[in-house]
C-alpha cells in the first residue's frame, strides 16, 4: 500500500459487474480505492432466472438492472462504470485492455464469470442455444416460440415431431430448471394458445451423464426433482451422455438417437477466456484461475479473481468451491476487507448457506445443512429469496406482478419473440 | 355471400394483426366466417409509445401482447393465428402467401400497416435508426445508449462530438415525442448516470421540412409543441430539409451539416411492401391501396384493405385518412359490420375523435374539434387514453408502474442494452 497514486488513492479496477463484482464494489473504502467496473454489458444480471426468461415466464427487463444506476446508490458511490470487453489484463504494463481503451490499475480484480463449456465439442456453439448470458436466454426464448409457431401449421410429420421435441442436456439446477419451465408450457401454454397443436405431441428431455439429477444436492433433493418433473411429463434419461449433434441428430455414447430442432445446453461451465500478458500464468482446468485464500492470483501482484471464474480449494472443496451466486459474494466481501485493511488481512473461507431448485410452477427442492425440504414451502422459501436478492425495487415489484399473474392464470403474456431490427451495426474505437 | 365453403362458413384471412386487423377480427361473426389472422409477429404492438421503448422509458413487452393470447379473448373465440411473413396476395388462385405457407380464402382484408417512407433515399435504410416497429424501437434504444457509453471515455473531441449528437428527422408526433423523450433524458439521466459527460454536450436537434410542428393537429398545437421542445433545450429547426447522411454529417437542403452518430428518422412512412398477383391493381402514392367507401380495394372482388395502409379519399380527406390507430379501428368495425351483414352494407366515414402528442415527462398538445388544450392537463389525458386502448392487464399494470416510478425519481431502471446473442438462426420451411 505504498505506491499512493496522485489523487492520493489506488486505482482498482474490477472486471465484471455480476454477484461477485457488485459486492466487492460495495464493500470497498472508496477513501482508499478510485474504483472502477468493466462489463461487457451495462447492466447486472440476475443468472439464476435466465431459464425464466427463456420460458418466456419474466421478461429480460425484470432481472437485469443497469449498472450505472447500481453505481450511483449510496453504498457505491464513487464507483466509475465503464462498457467494455476485456480482452486481456496486461501485468507487465498494469492496464486491463478492452475492444476500445486500456484503463491503468494499480490492482485489478477479476470477476468476469463464467461460459458454457462444450467440452471439445466447439461445433456446437452456434448450434445449440444456451443460458450463461441474457442475451442467451432472450435467444432461447424466441427460438423455443419460434418452433411453436412453425409446428403449427407443418404438416410433415417427421418435420412436426422434430419441431415439437425438446432436449436439455444436464441434469444441474439449470436443466431441471429450465426442463419443468418446459412442461409446464406444454401442460397449460400449449394447449391454450395453440389450438393446432397437441400437448402430448410436444416432448421435453432431460439427458443427465450421471446417475442422478442436481449432483451437488442431496440424494433427497435428487429424488424429489426426478419425480416432479416426471409428473410434469418431462422425459428424464440418466446416465446418459450426449456425443454430439448433427443436422437435426442429437446421438448419445450408448447409440441411442433422438431428433430435434432444439438442443438447450446447460452441460457444463466454464470461466469466461481472458488472456494475462506479460506472464506465464494461465487459466486452469475449467477456464478458472487458481487463487489462495486471499483470493490472489498465484505468482503475480495485485491481481485478484473472485467468483465463477477463481478456483479456490480447500480440504472441503479439493475442486474449488461451487460456482454459484454466494461463494462470489462472500469472496467479494472478503476481498474489499482485506483490501481495506491489508495488515489485517483474513483468509477466505466458504460458509454454505444451502441451496435450491425450482421445479415448475409450484414445487421446489431445498437443502440447508443437512435440513431438506420440498413441495411447495420449497417453492415459496425459492420465490422469497429470489425476490429479496434480486437488484432494485421496480425490479421486485415487476417480477413479483408477473409471479403473481402467472400463477392465478397460467398465463404470463410475455410469449413475443422480440428482437431489435437486424441491421448493421456501428462499432466505434474510441481510443 | 353464395359460395359456401364446406364447413359453412366463409374464409376470411386478415394481413396484419395491428389495430385495424384486431378491430376487424373483434366484431366479425365467427358464425359466418372462420378467421384467420396471418402477422409476421407473434404479437400486436402499440405503436404510440414504440417511442418510450426507444427512450428506455418502457421495456418492449409492455407495450406487446401475444397475439395467440388475443385471439382466446371472448371476442375473438374462433380466431386462428398464423405467425408469417405475408409476401403475396393471389388474387388468381385465391390464396395468401407467406414464407412458410399458402392459405386459401373466401375473402382477404389487407391490413398490413405502414413502415418507413425515406423518399428514396434508399441508402438510409441501413444508416438511420427508424421507429415505425418493435425491433426497430428496441434497436434505436440500444444504439442510444452505445452512445452514451463510448462517449463516456471517448477523448477525441470531434468523436465525443458526433456521438452525442443526435438528430431526428421529422417533426410528426413522433419526431415530436421522441425528441422530447430525448431532451429529457439529456437533462435528468447524463446528469445522474453519466458523471463523465457534461449534459450540456448531449445536443438534440429536431429538424422538419415544413413551417411547423405537428403539422395535421392545429397551430396552436404547433407553437405549444415548439415552445415545450425549447424548454427541453431541443435546437428545433424548421423549414429545414434533409439531403443526405454520408459518413457522419447530415447535410440539409440550404447547405447546412451536422456531424452526428445517430439520425433518428421518422420523416415518412409508406405502406408495408406487399405484392398483388393476377390482376394488375398496385398501390398507389405512399404504397397505400385506394379503396372505396366499402373498404374493396378497386376492381377486385373480396379484396379488401383497412387501416395505413388504405387510402379511403373524400371530400373532407382528399388524400386520403389520417394513418393512426383511430382510422384503422373504425375501419376495421364497418368493414365487420358490413361482412356480416353484406344486404346492408353502410359506406364507411371517418369520425375524428381529436389527436394528441406528448412532449417530455409531463407536458401533452390535444386537440379535440375546435378545442386545444396543452400543459399538463393534456399530458394526464394522454396517459389516460394510452393506458385505456393498450391491450391486456398485465401491460397497463407494467406501465402504469413503470411511469409512476418514472415520475417521482426520474429514473426508470430501464436503460439496457438488451438483445439476443447473435449466432445464426434456423429458418424453417415447413409446407
Amino acid at each position: 500500500m505504498d505506491t499512493q497514486h496522485t489523487s492520493g488513492k489506488r486505482r482498482l479496477v474490477i472486471i465484471g459487474g455480476g454477484f461477485g463484482g457488485l459486492s466487492l464494489a460495495k464493500h470497498i473504502d472508496k477513501r482508499r480505492w478510485d474504483v472502477r467496473i468493466i462489463d461487457r454489458h451495462n447492466y447486472h444480471s440476475f443468472a439464476p432466472l435466465f431459464y425464466q426468461v427463456a420460458a418466456s415466464e419474466l421478461g429480460p427487463d425484470s432481472i437485469t438492472f443497469p449498472l450505472r444506476r447500481e453505481a450511483r446508490r449510496r453504498r457505491m458511490r464513487g464507483c466509475l462504470f465503464d462498457m467494455g470487453e476485456v480482452r486481456a489484463v496486461d501485468v507487465g504494463r498494469r492496464v486491463v485492455v478492452t475492444d476500445c481503451e486500456e484503463v491503468p490499475y494499480d490492482a485489478v480484480v477479476i470477476a468476469a464469470g463464467a461460459t458454457n463449456n462444450f467440452f471439445g465439442m466447439d461445433s456446437l456453439r452456434d448450434k445449440v442455444y444456451t443460458l450463461k448470458s441474457v442475451p442467451e436466454a432472450i435467444r432461447c426464448r424466441n427460438a423455443a416460440l419460434e418452433r411453436l409457431e412453425r409446428a403449427a401449421f407443418c404438416t410433415d410429420p417427421a418435420m412436426r415431431r422434430r419441431l415439437l421435441t425438446f432436449v436439455v442436456v444436464g441434469g444441474g439446477p439449470t436443466g431441471v430448471e429450465v426442463a419443468g419451465a418446459l412442461g409446464e408450457a406444454k401442460r397449460y401454454v400449449v394447449r391454450r394458445d395453440y389450438p393446432r397443436i397437441s400437448p402430448d405431441e410436444v416432448r421435453v428431455v432431460l439427458c443427465e451423464g450421471s446417475d442422478r439429477l442436481l449432483r451437488t444436492m442431496s440424494g433427497r433433493s435428487s429424488a424429489d426433482a426426478l419425480r416432479y418433473l416426471r409428473e410434469l411429463m418431462v422425459d428424464v434419461r440418466l446416465a446418459k451422455t450426449m456425443k454430439s449433434y448433427e443436422g437435426s441428430t442429437v446421438t448419445f455414447a450408448d447409440g441411442e438417437s433422438i431428433d430435434t430442432e432444439t438442443v438447450i445446453w446447460t452441460a457444463g461451465i466454464s470461466g469466461s477466456p481472458l488472456e494475462l500478458r506479460g506472464t506465464d500464468v494461465k487459466a486452469g482446468p475449467g477456464g478458472r484461475f487458481a487463487i489462495d485464500e486471499y483470493c490472489r492470483l498465484e505468482g503475480l501482484d495485485d491481481v485478484y479473481a473472485i467468483g465463477d471464474i477463481a478456483c479456490h480449494t480447500d480440504s472441503r472443496y479439493p475442486r474449488g468451491c461451487p460456482q454459484l451466486a454466494q461463494p462470489a459474494i462472500q469472496q467479494g466481501r472478503a476481498l474489499a476487507r482485506n483490501l481495506n485493511r491489508p495488515e489485517h488481512a483474513r483468509p477466505f473461507s466458504y460458509r454454505d448457506k444451502g441451496s435450491m431448485a425450482t421445479i415448475g410452477r409450484n414445487r421446489a427442492v431445498v437443502d440447508m445443512g443437512r435440513l431438506h425440504f420440498g413441495g411447495w414451502a420449497a417453492w415459496m422459501a425459492w420465490m422469497l429469496v429470489h425476490l429479496v436478492t434480486l437488484l432494485g425495487m421496480r425490479n421486485k415489484l415487476a417480477v413479483l406482478l408477473n409471479w403473481t399473474w402467472s400463477y392465478f392464470n397460467h398465463s404470463t403474456s410475455l410469449r413475443m419473440i422480440l428482437k431489435p431490427a437486424e441491421k448493421p451495426d456501428k462499432h466505434f474505437k474510441t481510443e
